[in-house]
């Protein structure tokens, strides 16, 4: 499968991986010590346009279920986050930021509450499985944390819905931006949701049983045929332009969820108890002093970004403001797009910078807000 | 540098990178979010012969440092493992099993004491900073738990002794086996031990400098040159002759560290407090019931081992007894190798086995003692 890539058990192939290797996969990453397949012979740009007129299937099962079960489950998992959980209910998914205790996010899951005593955190690529559990063992609470054998498998693209209809009914087909929902499936109960890491939001169904995952593939691509589904992964054009942050690219340890525009998910007035409140709260009381934002840039099509890349105010003399983190080439708004943490004070839409390349070259470049949008 | 792995901020490379990419780098692994570099042109074979008779650099900065100091520190990390660290002291290194509360395996780091209150752990493939940090918050320790920029380099095979000595003098090239000591290096003082992830157990040097990362390089490789230095990596086929585990590959949350044969690392008397005990002493009483052992098994080079083989007991009706979890040809004992669980009353030396490639084929082997030796 690839020329470079030593493959060994220790980065850990999903139930699907029979028919992602038939499909022949070509462009893949590593996530939660898992393959993540990204692309099937189109090129990033190819496979965005056809994400957004089309539909496609991912087999997102890099997307670790990390399960919270037991008599101190909702007190542990309101812990975690700043998020307030009090009125959290099943039949939703809650994105929360977890942090550290001095604010530093550790992972952004989606929260899924099963029952009172029951929970399911979609995770980022991150151990979170180990942070669970080392506070569980360390506050010595009573409660069972594990990772499942779960495999989620992602229905994307406008035509999702159309597809979901066909296979499943128009219930499930409806379901609200970040419901859940149940579908029956070769005699089992599988958990739906209307989510997923595009900017289409479709469906991610999370399958609990491997041996249906060659049954479910099939089953999808089969129904997927007459809406010209192809088989796909997160594209990198497609969430640079919906502002989707990525754990590990926009977000590390050393970024706090306030810099990220988070700061509706922080509960911080006292009525939570959770990991890094006072921290936050020190935080919010000062500004964080930078916040995610949008950068657009001239020049030919850019690389993709390994390493931060420095953002300047344009302008004799302009210092650095920010650094871009992820970038692509946008076929939508004809020049390149980049997610960069940018300073107070040049955050104005329009704002002139330049942003200077891996190969020293200077692009001129304006702020703009997320997700991004013609004109700007 | 890759076909088909896609690169993002997401999965870090390292402060040596200018200089594994103009090695030309061709084969590599992702470890702890970050590139391991594997190769360098030559086959696994030929960097295999090439370890064992001369000496190699490899960047090995994966090897993340969870440092912890503060107060409580001694205490944390001896409530991290069951192997007694109460006479552990400065200027050695211990391999320590870190297990969650049923005694499943989370990582293998290294410990290394730095003084009374500050401990560096290097860390297997997991994220064993964010199980720490959990235990922490949720004990309420007084400790800092951090990942400083350490970016180790290492130097192995035979001949790394006189590398060493060429640069740093004959007192830190005989340092004894898992003992440390220091170099100067450009000014600064930077930590070395006498270990490392091959059969020839090198040096390791813990530069604590990112900015001198391109020097340090650039010195060792030239000070490698009289003894025919290479560029390399950690080796399957040397790894598994020698009988060294991966964390991922031969244990995962599955296994216990005495089915690991580290029971010499379990001190399970009740004189020491760690996570797990309960579970190990229990788990001590009845025997694991299966213990890693290694498998010869004949036929043309087998493939690399992505899920567990099958292990068999040869004969009408042979069940399954283990399953191999890391394979390669061993171009020493001229037959293929592979380190495998095996059960209780199959572990003689020569019980006959049969062990079940992925593509169906069976081939005859016989369980051996590990490392690897001649005969048996």
């Amino acid at each position: 499968m690839s020329d470079g890539l030593r493959f060994a058990r220790r980065i850990r192939t999903s139930p699907y991986f029979s028919r992602i290797e038939a499909h022949g996969v070509t462009g893949y990453s590593v996530y939660n010590h898992m393959i993540l397949p990204k692309s099937f012979g189109m090129s990033v740009e190819e496979a965005y346009w056809h994400l957004n007129e089309h539909v496609q299937v991912w087999d997102v099962s890099v997307q670790r279920q990390v399960e919270i079960s037991g008599p101190d489950a909702g007190r542990l998992v309101q812990w975690l986050t700043p998020r307030d959980l009090r009125a959290a209910q099943g039949g939703r998914c809650y994105y929360i930021p977890v942090v550290d205790a001095g604010g530093g996010m550790l992972n952004d899951p989606v929260l899924m509450k099963l029952a009172d005593d029951r929970y399911w955190l979609s995770v980022a690529d991150s151990d979170l499985l180990l942070y669970v559990k080392g506070l569980a063992i360390g506050a010595g609470l009573d409660v069972s944390v594990e990772e499942p054998d779960v495999n989620p498998l992602a229905i994307q693209g406008p035509k999702a819905p159309e597809v979901m209809a066909s296979l499943f009914g128009s219930e499930i087909a409806s379901l609200g931006f970040f419901h859940t929902g149940y579908i029956e499936l070769f005699g089992t109960r599988q958990l739906v949701s209307r989510s997923g890491f595009s900017s289409k939001a479709g469906f991610e169904i999370y399958l609990d049983d491997s041996s249906l995952a060659e049954r479910l593939w099939d089953l999808v691509r089969d129904a997927g045929r007459p809406f010209g589904m192809k088989p796909g992964g997160p594209n990198l054009i497609d969430r640079i332009e919906a502002g989707l942050l990525g754990y590990g690219n926009e977000m590390t340890r050393e970024n706090n969820p306030l810099e990220m525009g988070y700061g509706k998910f922080c509960q911080l007035d006292g009525s939570i108890d959770c990991i890094g409140l006072a921290a936050l709260q020190q935080i919010a009381r000062t500004g964080p002093g930078r916040m995610i934002a949008g950068v657009k840039f001239d020049g030919p099509p850019c690389p993709s970004c390994h390493n931060p890349w420095p953002v300047r105010a344009a302008g004799e003399g302009g210092g650095q403001v920010g650094r871009v983190t992820s970038a692509a080439w946008s076929p939508r708004f004809r020049c390149n797009i980049g997610l960069s943490l940018v300073d107070d004070g040049y955050r104005d839409e329009g704002q002139a910078v330049n942003v200077t390349l891996p190969d020293g070259s200077e692009r001129a470049g304006a702020v703009c807000g997320l997700p991004f949008r013609e004109g700007g």
